[in-house]
């Protein structure tokens, strides 16, 4: 978390305070610190406290900048956020990839985010100040992405990169894979699972071996798509046994 | 962009009316307009709606649901966001995963993403009724992520997933999911499932109501992995009925 360090987050004339605030709590959360504010509306502000919701230290730290370029001073990349394409303006970047190129960088030395004001976005003369452009891909038919909002998006991405880059491996990722917390079941551990529910609904006139019409392959299909762990084969198998000997007690409810 | 027509953002028990004003803004700049909302403490409210800025067609268009079951109603996949790690709860998934995981089932029906309380986050009892779990990786040091903030997150990413899988070919593939054959069960139809075998369970000696012993619980985990299809309910049900009709006949050769 050493490059995040080294990420500044530059609002060049926000308008509204709140927005500072939201910035500063969305920086926060993703593990970003170093905010820079040129020439703010109103700053310090209550308003921008209360919105930063105990990041207000973000808010102390932040220094007020005269200009993009003296927020810029010493950074070895600068990155501009724009909802506009601009004419010959700087080479565009997907976010995806600004956020890798922003850590990749961030390895090195000081790199920027540049964000512009609410209503009118970052001036041509600023945006032509940064080596890229990135457009957050929001809806055509509305696109009026909040500051703050924005601010998250792309602090967001920062710390996924972050997460997921270098050693780690797949560790925390591989997310569709789901931890065990017991062992997995072996594969004759399923098999007596299969073997055994099959005993039980033919003992329960549910399954005709003799007509079986693929009631054990639809199963199969179920069961094959959970990655079973050992436990979960005890309690499956727990189940069967007690329903096999127990007849239902009480109908009426049913 | 069809498919993120199905996508419901659920927020349950929101405490301030500024949020959802946030969160509809943060859903329409993605191109997600089904909001639903469960119990909010104040809503509608003309905070909400100066935070829509413009999104207060999503905001008018948004249901008001007594309960949780009522807003997943009819959906075919559910995942709660949640900052906490939940003992037994469903399986996690990464962001970006869960994603990928709702644009793919939303090809084939209506899926939920569920927002807890801003203070709270989700009941225990929400998030079981939910097959995946998600996470923000936040800074442990600072996790005060804004409610609307998150929705902007979970909302990107379902459009940059969406822009990205343009031409998909995969359909509801994927690997991990296998394609439907018969169409995925609902909700509501996955609850009856767990009652039923919750009811025979307890007919059978096997669950005890008042020493549940995380029973449904860890069954619940078991399942919610699989994405049961209708046809599959069907069979697991019809599994239970007879079993819960018919005691063993044959103890000899078990």
């Amino acid at each position: 978390m050493q490059r995040l360090a080294n990420v500044r987050i530059v609002l060049s004339n926000p308008s509204h305070p709140g927005n500072i605030g939201a910035a500063a709590r969305a920086m926060k959360t993703m593990g970003v610190a170093r905010l820079m504010l040129v020439n703010p509306e109103r700053f310090p502000d209550p308003v921008a406290t209360a919105r930063a919701a105990g990041a207000d230290d973000v808010l102390q730290a932040a220094p007020i900048c005269q200009s993009l370029d003296e927020a810029l001073h010493g950074t070895i990349l600068a990155i501009a956020l724009s909802a506009r394409q601009r004419d010959l303006g700087p080479a565009p970047l997907s976010v995806r990839d600004a956020a890798s190129l922003v850590l990749e960088q961030a390895e090195c030395g000081d790199v920027a985010l540049v964000f512009g004001n609410e209503t009118r976005g970052l001036s041509n003369e600023d945006v032509q100040r940064c080596r890229y452009i990135v457009h957050i891909p929001t809806d055509p038919a509305y696109s009026s992405l909040n500051l703050g909002a924005a601010v998250q998006v792309l602090c967001y991405e920062l710390r996924q990169n972050a997460l997921s880059g270098a050693p780690l491996g797949q560790e925390c990722t591989a997310g569709r894979v789901t931890p065990f917390s017991s062992p997995p079941a072996t594969h004759e551990e399923v098999e007596r699972f299969y073997a055994h529910l099959r005993d039980v609904m033919i003992r329960a006139g549910f399954h005709d071996p003799l007509h079986p019409k693929r009631l054990m392959p639809k199963l199969r299909r179920l069961f094959g798509r959970v990655a079973l762990e050992r436990d979960e084969v005890n309690i499956l198998r727990g189940i069967l046994d007690a329903v096999d000997k127990n007849p239902g007690l009480d109908r009426s409810n049913h």
